[in-house]
């Protein structure tokens, strides 16, 4: 059986082929653009490989309704083109294989949960801090869904009196999580891209108090097992030591728990499987369509 | 089949005897006390009343999981005499009857998706505002517990420039929900108790800030099909269409879905079993055990 897998994000598309176990053969990138440029390349890749079954993960707003007339579509982003837009229901068409589709964060939850950082826990958060910020939530090891699905990046938090931009990036809202700590929050607020500053610079000070802030605000909602922090600003593995202190500081000791206040470098962890955790929780969900 | 319900509050003790469709045919109330004094009275209680099964919700922090040696006790509480209590298997033991626990909020949320405001949805948050702030939600139909459970009523919030005591009353953090927001928050900053406040009183624009910010990032991190907001803070029905555009404003058109936009008022609701959404809660777990 030959596995595809998809992870459509908002600048580009990682298209693979695998195995269940999470082993990638081959893989390709495509910039996205426009669907009608973008989409008939993604069908190319796939055809010629001879899929048997595609798993996506999609950058969103997605309708995971399965019994929803629209389930699979891409709705209300303001991305050119991409407006309800049936993603799933026509590569399944175009491919003829069956498909199936989670938010991107949520397939990298499960690619952590079954291969990575996060193995052995069935309720999980798992955050990526790049160009945006995203979380999605395994709870008793399905992706949470609700009402649409977790849009965790915009969490409300106590923006810092010392912070030079306390009301953020986010052009929807003043001071919410990805306004704050985005990738695009630390440029705008000191000048520089956060691949550019040291460790020493105090942009990192204010990305250790929004993240643990975030992570405080996590335990208390959906009191996970495990949290992995993922995407680019998190290859700044200097931060994960300081936002574990900094969680259990604002926790304040309120959350018994042993393995939190005694292993949190066990509880708060980088992804185990790097930037593939999605594109291994796609193939994990493309086998299981067998 | 005699079903007997227990709500164990940090300051009372409900006990009914009801039916699974949430009649309740008597109740009885007594003061929490120390476990010596107040466990026998429960005993007593319902050993008179010859119950078959008791379904129990507890303040906690309390054991919720099933394979633990410790399951059913409440656990780390600072409340005298309570801290590693085996409250459902001494009462189990006591009345050669099974019995089962969850979280207060827990069941109030299970009372209210099964007969209360919430019929129907198996996504949903029930916050209780009173003297602590706590919630509780079901997902897929299952209460939430994950590491410990929920502990809603500590989320970090954004303190508002104009509130004259922005760091609030909680013990354990500064500018919490549960210390900017509870009845003893309302009191402590306005010098009245809640329900002596007028409805015009600026108490009430701070309690609608922070109540909507709650409910802001329970949509962002859970998704819920419905929230539920009781408790006596509560009773004051005027803030509910506040707290419903309040809490739309600060989503920002973000979250498109056309219930939540659309028909606030059946998505941010009352309780519809008032103040006896945990009793009944409890007499459906009871009946789940038979």
């Amino acid at each position: 059986m030959v596995l595809g897998a998809l992870e459509a994000g908002g600048t580009k598309m990682v298209c693979c082929i695998g195995e269940a176990d999470g082993t990638i053969h081959e893989r390709a990138t495509f910039d996205t653009g426009r669907p009608e440029t973008t989409v008939p390349l993604l069908i190319r890749y796939f055809h010629d490989r001879k899929i048997d079954a595609l798993g996506i993960g999609s950058f969103g707003p997605v309708d995971l309704h399965r019994d929803s007339p629209t389930y699979g579509y891409i709705t209300r982003t303001p991305k050119e083109g991409w407006r309800d837009f049936p993603l799933s229901p026509l590569l399944r068409d175009a491919l003829d294989v069956p498909t199936a589709i989670e938010t991107d964060v949520n397939i990298a939850a499960i690619g952590e949960v079954t291969y990575g950082a996060a193995k052995g826990y069935s309720n999980i958060v798992y955050v990526t801090v790049g160009t945006g910020i995203g979380g999605g939530a395994l709870i008793d090891g399905k992706p949470l869904h609700g009402l649409v699905h977790p849009e965790m990046g915009h969490l409300i938090l106590h923006p810092m009196p010392d912070d030079p931009d306390p009301e953020g990036v986010c052009p929807y809202h003043k001071g919410c999580l990805e306004g704050l700590a985005s990738g695009p929050a630390i440029e705008n607020r000191w000048g520089l891209p956060a691949a550019q500053l040291p460790e020493d610079h105090k942009a990192w000070d204010l990305e250790v108090e929004y993240l643990s802030q975030m992570c405080a605000n996590m335990v208390y909602v959906l009191s996970p097992e495990c949290i992995v922090l993922g995407g680019g600003v998190m290859h700044q593995l200097h931060l994960f030591p300081r936002i574990r202190q900094r969680t259990l500081d604002l926790l304040g000791g309120y959350i018994r728990n042993n393995r939190l206040l005694e292993a949190p470098e066990s509880y708060l962890v980088p992804p185990g499987l790097g930037d593939d955790s999605g594109v291994v929780g796609a193939l994990i969900l493309a086998h299981a369509l067998l």
